[in-house]
Formats: structure tokens, sequence, C-alpha cells
């Protein structure tokens, strides 16, 4: 099975690179930085996963997939603005600061990405996936694989308790990144700005990534589910987990907006307010510079 | 009992966010802060807590809680000053530094974010919480939950060794957050100071942290605590560890004030000598800036 | 065995060193890097494997590897270029960006340097070698030692996979070296480049080290492997892993040039329609500013 | 015994804090910066051990540590310019960086900071030694606790492969850090050196750290020996390790010393070179830029 799995995924491979060439310039490089991202992203779980924890532990899996956010960000950054989340591109477009025009574009050439990338990491470690499950690619059981893909519920969580998860986790993640890229708000040198994208990635994945795993991106879950399901997991990745697939799409595109708008009503009013600065503000100006 | 618990938290949490309404625009950030602090602080204990270690352990508990403070600090750094902690907020009016009269509104406001980030760690891990314990919320015991919120002495911490823990390690804490923040002293470059607040947390926690959780903040503390004894764990969280609860109120208090002044009288005089600069101090400045 | 290997570093030392001072002075800077980089980056893994893990595991050696390129880079940076990476120094001259004629200096210093970065590290765990294995150095078994100074295939590992492995991790080291030190594109700050860089190994250990342990440079292999051939575990160090060695050779020559390739055609094109820029491009600048 | 060590240390705290009054100003604040080092630096130390593993291993020993170094030298960089080593203060002195006659003042006050410091830690600990070792203080055997104060050598090693690795520990962190304050050099953005002395630091103690703790410090080992020789532990604390505590005492002053003239051996002269700058200079210089 592995074997034909090998000349689907060529195939598949060989197809989406030339279609890459078919999107305007930008997008195309959103394309690059998805198959990047996941490539060492879902590479740091596949680590872990498949050495059975001689190579990795729940400390390599968050630093690595956190300074792979901040190294994608870093590469992409010049030339399409670092989009590698459909949920912060959402946002924006809600934000009034990307075209929705773009949106669909965009999400594809994510999309896209993300599939390449979970195809770089299926053959870079074919030889690994062979060894440790005998030939088989199962979605459930001591031998799973799935998971180093797409995410999956710990089998105590609930539908809506999942669901809520994604919703707060990705409202979490964009509230900050629109204070960390607020100009007005902004503290992070110019610059630097991946690197703490990528420490808040690290304190998201430590602290609520155990319920499902805190995929936070439609197409970091989806590009890659659909690879396996095709690569030859089977259908079972979009079952298992109770249909779990649609969660981590639906919720994230969800709350990323909640986020988005969390932070503009309750930081961005509050710089007008600052700005039109009455004069017994000024002690509080002389407070914040010494805390 | 959690089905009552989560509906008297839903009712809390439906209480407090119109009640931050009420409060004057930049202590209701604080609010957000300490809830969005909160939320991912007690979420890291608790992810290493419920999965029994196999999603976390000391290092991700440590790192996460200290990204923690830096990303609650930057969200809020450009609105309310990084407040985030009230030992902090006395120690900047004994120093002169915030207006006494701002300082019960900071603490209330502090509190009701801590209190309404705990509640969302418990919304987020309801159903983690469920199968962790079987339905049953401990304070003591081998599945204790409760230290997932506020911090319990280790059996063999008697009162007094406790106290002085906490005075010291907050006590260290004012002192190198005055430094960090002391534009004359100040190293650390413009916008990197939440980072470097950061760092000391991860240190503080790595070497103090082990006599009772190294809490440093009665808001982080008291909030959660009171959290937990209404949704279910009970009045023995203020009467476990022999009434242990208001150690971390009361000792940050006096180690924050403590370390404050330490900064100022053992470092902020030395600068005013080397403004009025002898000549002989020269040598000395070349020396600084080779070392 | 261990006191004639031990005879023999000391006089392949003493010839080393002479030897350096023959090279011009740039390069005999690039020979320090690499005995440094090495000292510190074996230094890592011997340290995790003859401690048996006491002192050592998964994410000390990542961090530490990575931060031993930091360190390397900031320390030469200013003399040499931060040349440590003979696939680096040839993808720089591939771009244009190096003489020709100054490839093989650099080649021939930074395996110099890497030889004698080994034979610090054999010397300063001397004892420690001496106890884990009494006495004797082997390249395979459960007391295997080479692996801490050159790498080796994982046992399920084909030869095409590895090599793919290899082409496919320094593709992307040098993709993102480019986008790190590409001024058009550069959003890391100048200095921090080292410190990105590091982070950047981080990831990719933790996420593709698992095959072979991640070479991803001739030098940083070569070097070390022929110091273990005569330092005393024989010319296995050659043979094992289905005659490995020339693996993490060839593959990261040619996985740079391709990674530069595929910076400067997807990216660096881009660059120069930006500056082109025509009108309806000044929404996406502004788009770019705000994430 | 621990009772009557308790008072002893508490003595000899009153004596010591009065006595750091009687130096000039800034050796008073090298003492105080010692002293927040060790507080910080062995508490590290003593979490690991004395949770048994649960709240610390080789990571937050390693990484605690670290940051331990960069915050003592925030705190103290603009007083004292750093000084929290001898061996860096000794090095400084011989590259005609530091005044010969200061030394002597600067070697006391670390030592006396790094005797607090480690009585401080006592202190905090004070009932996690008593649970530990049911109320004895042990040099050696199964419930030994003096390492976590001083370094002590590994079984294994013998006084010359420790007097080497200290000597090479030394030297290595003497080279970098003139190169990380050489403005010539100097490629670490003005205000992050702490924190890249910190990451030196990090990787030191990952690879160079198993054969005995990697002090590299004769105050930060001295100081803290001399506490648990009075309170406690008994002069075994001087004899055990074959009377190793004179190692890490005249081992790193040598290094120090033979560090920094390898830099400015090596490293330096090729800066005067590069000033005077012959033509085809520039296109090296270019290069530099490029990577």
């Amino acid at each position: 099975m592995l074997d034909s799995a090998r000349k689907g995924t060529c195939m598949l491979f060989s197809c989406t690179i030339p279609a890459a060439w078919l999107l305007p310039d930008k997008h195309c490089t959103a394309l690059n930085e998805l198959l990047l991202f996941m490539a060492l992203g879902c590479g740091c779980v596949g680590q872990a996963v498949l050495s059975r924890g001689a190579h990795g532990g729940p400390m390599t899996v968050s630093v690595g997939f956190a300074m792979a956010v901040t190294i994608a960000v870093y590469v992409s950054g010049g030339v399409s603005g670092g989009h590698i989340n459909p949920a912060v591109s959402l946002a924006m477009c809600v934000a009034g600061r990307l075209k929705w025009t773009k949106l669909p574009i965009y999400i594809l050439a994510q999309l896209l990405g993300a599939f390449v990338g979970a195809a770089a990491v299926f053959g870079i470690y074919h030889d690994a996936f062979m060894e440790y499950s005998n030939g088989t690619l199962e979605v459930t059981g001591p031998y799973a694989t799935a998971h180093i893909f797409a995410t999956y519920p710990a089998p105590y969580l609930s539908l809506i308790n999942g669901f809520a998860d994604q919703v707060m986790s990705t409202a979490v993640l964009l509230l900050v990144i629109f204070a960390i890229f607020d100009t007005r708000n902004n503290r992070v040198p110019k610059g630097l700005e991946p690197v703490v994208v990528g420490l808040l990635v690290i304190v998201l994945t430590c602290s609520l990534g155990m319920n499902s795993g805190c995929a936070m991106n439609p197409a970091r879950d989806l590009g890659p589910r659909l690879f396996t399901a095709i690569a030859g997991w089977g259908m079972e990745v979009f079952t298992a987990g109770n249909n779990w697939w649609w969660v981590p799409i639906v919720a994230p595109m969800l709350g990323g907006v909640l986020g988005a708008l969390t932070y503009i009503i309750f930081i961005e009013i509050h710089h007008s307010d600052n700005q039109q600065g009455e004069e017994n503000d000024k002690y509080d100006k002389y407070e914040l510079t010494n805390m």
C-alpha cells in the first residue's frame, strides 16, 4: 500500500508545483510558505511519534512548531505579508485590512501549500513510516500516524468542548497578533514580530494543546488531512473523532474574527482616547514608561 | 457536581464581563490582560497535570507561564502599562510612580480578570477534568486538580519557610523589573522588556518554584482560588496547607515593596553618583563599554 | 588502544595548529570557528550519550547544537563572514556572492577546523569515553560512540531516502539563510541574524533530525569522521550504514545549491516586481505593515 | 545539626551585609549581583535535585542557570559593568581593560556575594533539605546535596582531565565574551549582549557540563563551597573528589586569560588588517553583508 501511496504522492507533487505557477505571484509565495511551514511543523510531530519519544517530546514539538511559524513568517514577510493562516486572512478582511477579492486565492494557495508540505514530510520519513507501523497507515489505535498530519480530538473530548477550544485558541491568537502588529500599541521592535509570534505559539501549544492539538489554522489542518486521505490512510481521516474534521476549519474562522473584533473594540478604541489625550492622561503615560 | 459547577461558571462569566464595563477604561484592560494571562498560565499547568505528563512537564510549565507573562505585558503595555500584578502596582505606588488612588481599582480589575481567566481554563478543559478525576474536584490526594489554579505548599513546607520563599521571590522579581525598566540603567532595547521579563520568570520558576509554585502575584493566586471555591472544589481551597491561602497574598505584597526599595537604595543612588561623575570615573565607564 | 589514540590526537593537534598559520588570515579564522562549533556541537551529543541521558536529551542536543551555530556565526561574523558550512559557501559561489577561487581554501579550513574540534571533544571527555565503553571505541552496537562525532543513518533508512533527506534539509537551510540575509526581504534586525539562524537550526533538528541526525554540513560530518577513523574507531566509520559517509557530503552540496536557486527564482524575482511597484500594489504594502 | 546550621547562617548573613557597606560603591554592587546570580543559579540545581527530578532536569538547570547569568548582567550592567566572574575580571586586567588595583576588591565582593547567595538558597529550601536527607547534610552518597552549591567531579574524572575541562570551558567563555563585547566585531545589537551571553552559557552547560558541572567561575564555586563547609557539610567539601576544590579556582583563571589572549591574537589582529583595508578586501566585505 505504501508503494502505491508513494507513487500517488509523486504524481500529486508534480501536479501541484506547476499549478502554483498559475497563481498570481504573491499567492504562489503563500503556497511556498505553507509548504515550508507544514514540512517543518508536521516534521516535528512526526519525529516525536515515529521515534517513539527517543528524538522528541512535548517540548520539541511545541518549540519546533512555534519556530516553524517564526521562520515561515520571516521568509514570506517581505513578499506575501506573512499570510500562513486562512483564519488570519479572514480576520484581516473583516477588519478591512485585506481586500475580500483576494481571500479565496490566498486560502487556495495556503491549502495547496499545506497539502504539498504534508507530502514532503511523508516522503522524507517514508522509511520511518514503514518501520513504525509495518507498512500500514492507521488513523486510530496504538500505531496511528494520521495525527502527525492533521489534528484529532482526545478520546474524552466532546464536540462542543472541542469547538469552544478551537474558537478560544484562535481568538487569543488573533487578539495577540493584532496587538503585536498594531503600530500604535506596538512595543515589539520592528523585525522581531515573527519571533514574538513564535513565543505566542509556544505558550498556546503548552497551555491549550491537549484537547485536540491546537490547530488554530484551517489550511494547516485540512491540507494535510486531504493528503492523508489520498495517500493511504483513507476516508477514516474524515470520520474519525465523530467527524471531527470540520471543527478545526469552522471554529478557527469564527474564533479569529472574534479575537480580531475583541482587540479592536477593547484595545484600539482606547488608543484614540489616548491620542485625544486629556491633560490628566500625561501622568499615566509617565507611569507607562516606568513599567 | 460538575454540571452545577458549569452552570455557576456560566452565570459568573455573564456577571463579570458586564461588570468590567463599569470600570474606567484602562482598568478594564487590566482585567482583560489578567484574563489572558491566567487562561494561558493556568492552562500550562492544567495541560501538564491533566495529561499525566504526556503533553507537558516542568519545562513546558516554566517556559509556558513565562511566555504568558511576556504576551500579557505586550498586549497591555500600550494601554494600561503592563499592570498584571498587584505586588508590582503596590511597589510602583510606594516608589511614587503610580497614584495611590488608582491602586484599589487596578487590584480589583486584576482580581476579576484572574477569576475569569481561571473560569476559561475550567471551561476549555471541562471534559479533561471529567475524565481525569471521574467528575470529582479534589484539593488534595492523587487526583487533586486545585493546584492547577492556585498555589499550594509542598507537604514538607512550614508556614514561615513558605512566607520567606514568597517574600524573597517577589523581592527578586521587583528588583529586576525595576532594573529592566529603569531608563538610566536600561540596557534592554526598547520594546524587548517583556521578553526579558519572561526570561526572568523562567529562571524564577526553575529555581524557586519547588516550595509552593512561586505565585509572586496576589491576583494570580486569589482570583483562581476564589473561582475554585465557588466552582466545586469547596472551602477546602482555603483551609488546605495549614490555611496557606493568605501567604501568596501578604508575602508578595511585602516582598515586592522590599525588592523595589532595595533597587532604589542599592542601585539608583549609584546612578546619581555616576551622573555627578568625577573625573576618575571615566575610566570605569570605558571599562563598562568593554564588558 | 585509547592511550595510543590520545597520543595520536596530541600529535595531530600539534600538526594542525601550525598548519592553520599557513592559511591566509580569514580562512584561518574559518578554521577556528569550525573548531569552536564542533567542540560545542559534538559536545552536546557527547554529553547526552555518555551520561546515558542523565545530563542531556533531545532538547539539550537540539538547542545546544543550534546555539553553537549562533555563537560560531557571531564570533566569526566580523572576520570571515560566518562561513561555517561548505554547502553555504558553495551556494554563495553559485549565487555569485563569493569568488570561486576562495572556495577550496574555505572548505579546507572548515574541514581542518571540524577535525580539530572533534579532537577537542575527545580530549575533554577522554575519561568519560573510557568509563562508558570500557576503553573500546565502537561504531555500532549498544556502546557505540562514533555517532557523537559524525552522523549515521537510522537502521530503517534506505540510501535513497537518506539522500533525499539531506538534500531537502540543506535546501530548506539555504533558502531560509538567503531570506534572512537578503537585505531587500530582510525583516530580521541587523545583528540578530545569527540568533534567527539558531532558531532555524532548532526547528530543523526537531523536525528532520530523526533519519540521520541532520548534518546539512559536509565539513561538520567529514572532519569529525576522519578524526574518529584515525583516533581508534577505525575504517568502519566509512563502511557503516551501507557506506553512508558520502551522503552527508554530496547531498548537502546539492541541496544547498537547490535551496539557494529556489530562493532566487521564487522570492528574489518577486522583489524586483515590488520595486517596479505598480500603483495597485500600494494597498498590498499597507496590508503588509498590518500583518 | 540543621538548627545550629541555620543559626550560623543567620549570624553570617548579618555579618556580611554590613561588611558589604564597607566596600566602595561599585564593588558592593558586584556583591549584590553575585548574590542574585547564585541564589537563582544554585536554586535551579537545588530544585532539580531536591524534587528528585519532579520539578527540574538537565534542561531547566541549563536554561535556568544561563538566564540567571543574563539577569545578573542586566541588573549590574549599568553600575559595575557586569563583573560577575573573577576569571572575566582577571582577563580584563590582562587585556588592559581594568585597573589591576581594582581586581582584589572585585574578587572579594564576588566571593562574598556568592557566599551570601548560597546562604539564601539554603534558607529558602531549608525545609526541603530537611525532608530530602532527613536532617543530614552529605557531600557524597545517594543523598548528597553539596553539589547543589559547589561543583564536584564525576566519579570517572581524573584531575588532569578535569583541569583541562575547566581551562577549555573558560577559554571558550572568554573568547566569545570578548567577541560579543568587541565594538569592532560587534554584531550583537546594543543592549542584547546579556541575552547572547545567556545563550552561550546554555550551549556550554549542554556540551561541557558533564565532567564537573562546568563552574567556569572561581567565585561561583569557592563562595558556596565555603558556605557549605561552615553550614554543616564540614571540611569534606574540600577533600571530596581528590581535593577537587582548587581546580575550579585555578583552571578558570588560567583558561580565561588564555581565551582572552586567543581572541586578541586570532581575531583582533585581523580587524586592524581590515581597517587598513586594501582594495581587494572590499569584495570580501560585500560578501560579508550577504552572509
